[in-house]
């Protein structure tokens, strides 16, 4: 789906002199780190990261670090468009949501250049990330990456603001949710870095959501695959898109805390020890999307509609000719409704309920997951409205108020609290 | 001192069918309006900003736009910088500051939009505003208008970002104080605009500081020469790169109120008729400047160790070969001792001084005008300390609590108040 140039070959490793076999390997990769709005809230944070990054510039790896805006910045400039638009005009917002990860980064340059080291901020453009021309949720098309390789090789930390590109009109262009994790893993990817760290306020991945489920346990390894059913089914730690880029070129991901320096969620490749371990690597839900019902409109129709509404359509099931059930963000619900008028189709929504989901690799080869999933419902009385799976996941729908409680007994039934089923860290 | 492109014949004038000699001609000139910070301080202003603009468009204007940023969000944006870094890197100051014109250059495309028009907002960089490369106080170099003539072809109103380019290095750079000023003039010569419309929160240029000279009154035209000695000489409406830009590429400039519709000030060529009306056109001060006395260092040393060290110079006087006079901004105070120290000067300097000034073209026709200006201050007892005048200029250094007296006595000696000194509208 992304297009990106071949990683550049690491031609500046040449030129390490080899050691003897039994000494430590010194690291000279290239790093990416990437810090969201809450990691730069405040000036004392920022110049926390910076002084993080000097620390891994001393550790011997070439930096490239990715910022999001500070704090609500973002947040702040939409409003101003809405106070002098009504409908802002996508370009234009475009051009003013950028500068927010831009002060982010100019500011921690500063920062690392009082703590004695050497860098320079990066404008997406400056940068080299060329997108599509769709403004508000552009595609990468490709990243020319000079200007930070020679940043790199003049021995300086490299500040890149995340969620803007250049469009191929030279207009500024915005990505979108999340942006920012994906102009780090697409970077990543183009420098062919070793890594690619997600900084967040949480402490990576987790079997469940804390707040739901005490015993939720941080997950020290997850797969791509599961991470992209994670993602989609609510966990909030990382959006659908950066997965998919670093699953597409096998950017390895590394969840973690800002505020720590406790190892985080590893997403890599799946491992065979993997298998072994575990059946279910987490439980998670969502109360954010409407379940349409739908008869009378051919599925091609219907859902190239929706697309071309820009409708992120989740789970779609048809079990007839005539019906079709799909579910969609509740944000998206003015443009369905909208859609689904315009096609002339009958349908109706409900807005009561809730998603639960299973994900977990070792669900492939564990064939009794659903029926000690469904038991598990069964046990608390609740009979799940749209059910759809997937190799490694299993979702159920379901009312608002049942949401928590099939959570806490799903995620007990599977044994996810116990230390036994912990992964092999693969770090 | 700037190097700027021809001005680009404006071809599509072609079109224009002809008129019988009596019709008026209509106006389909390039109008270049600038906006300054107070300008567009509020969403509110900002909106006004746009039908303004809208209203120029409609009058037949191919309309440009250059903005300032809203209120104190430079200010702020410093702020920042200072609570990261005791002396923050100037390529990444640049890079933090240039974000408050695209902030109010996006906000006011999309109220224009809002408003029925077509409107774009262009970067320094992608309005092709080329600078050196000294980061904080860069120097125009070049104007590469190719996409502002897209786009006023496209019938679209061009929205610049102020204050801002690229450097040849392809970095952003700010132009300094008053830069958005210099950033509009610039583009007037390179589109070879009609005139340059300066928004401002004052009604123009006045004979005297009003809240100094209450019966001060404002001029209608000045001449680039008269208006270089009177922003030199404490008028702060307009600083003098821009004005020194618009005298050298001939840019009509009319500096007038955002917020009435009433003309302003004219700055143009100086015109016969002018010489006829008023000896003076105004008188004034400043309280901003210290006055050096440096003996034992030859001119040529002293300047240039002090051009070195970026101190803008003002006066100077020599008498003899071994003392030189000269005076500077009080904020350049610092630097002027770090660089007087460093030549091992004996030195004094005097910071209890303010300067008066009286400006006006008539002055070269005139010669008793020093004599009535040292006899009204002779009148009032005051001795000036330091005197030097230019073909249209007399200043005196003297006292700072005899400065404003004597503004107000050099203001009634010269008849500035009365209506008949008036000057011709030249618009």
């Amino acid at each position: 789906m992304h297009r990106l140039v071949t990683p550049i070959a690491a031609t500046e490793f040449e030129a390490v002199p080899e050691l003897a076999a039994d000494e430590p390997t010194p690291r000279l990769g290239t790093l990416v780190m990437k810090f969201g709005g809450s990691s730069v809230a405040d000036t004392g944070r920022l110049k926390a990261v910076a002084r993080r990054l000097v620390a891994a510039r001393q550790a011997g790896n070439r930096v490239v670090a990715v910022l999001s805006a500070m704090g609500d910045t973002t947040d702040d400039l939409v409003a101003l468009a809405h106070e002098v638009s009504a409908r802002p005009n996508p370009r234009e917002l475009d051009m003013l949501q950028s500068v927010g990860e831009r002060i982010s980064c100019a500011l921690a340059a500063m920062a690392i250049t009082d703590l004695g080291h050497e860098a320079i901020s990066l404008t997406g453009s400056q940068a080299g990330i060329v997108t599509d021309t769709v403004h508000g949720k552009a595609k990468i098309v490709d990243v020319r990456a000079r200007r930070i390789h020679e940043a790199l090789d003049d021995d300086r930390i490299v500040l890149v603001a995340g969620f803007q590109g250049v469009s191929t009109s030279y207009d500024i262009t915005t990505l979108g949710r999340g942006g920012s994790d994906t102009t780090a893993v697409a970077l990543a990817a183009a420098l062919g870095a070793d890594s690619c760290e997600i900084y967040t306020d949480v402490e990576g991945v987790f079997t469940a959501h804390p707040r739901v489920v005490p015993g939720a346990r941080k997950l020290h390894a997850v797969s791509y695959d599961e991470m992209l059913e994670l993602a989609a089914s609510g966990a909030k730690v990382l959006e659908l898109r950066s997965v998919e880029l670093a699953r597409n070129h096998r950017v390895r991901l590394h969840v973690r805390s800002t505020f720590s320096e406790a190892d985080g969620t590893w997403i890599t490749e799946e491992d065979e020890r993997m298998l072994e371990k575990a059946m279910i690597s987490g439980v998670t839900h969502t109360l954010e999307e409407t379940v349409y019902r739908v008869e009378g409109i051919p599925a091609a129709r219907l859902f190239s509609a929706l697309a071309a509404a820009s409708v992120n359509v989740d789970t779609i099931v048809q079990t007839g000719p005539q019906e079709i059930v799909f579910s969609a963000p509740v944000g998206d619900g003015d443009d369905t409704r909208a859609a689904l008028e315009r096609l002339g189709a009958r349908w109706t929504a409900r807005e009561d309920l809730g998603k639960v989901s299973i994900v977990g690799v070792g669900m492939k080869s564990h064939p009794g997951v659903a029926a000690k999933a469904f038991a598990t419902l069964d046990e608390l009385g609740i009979a799940p409205q749209v059910v759809t799976t997937s190799p490694i996941k299993i979702s159920c729908h379901l009312g608002r108020a049942e949401v928590e409680p099939a959570v806490r007994a799903l995620h007990e039934a599977f044994g996810l609290e116990r230390e036994t089923a912990e992964r092999l860290d693969v770090s």
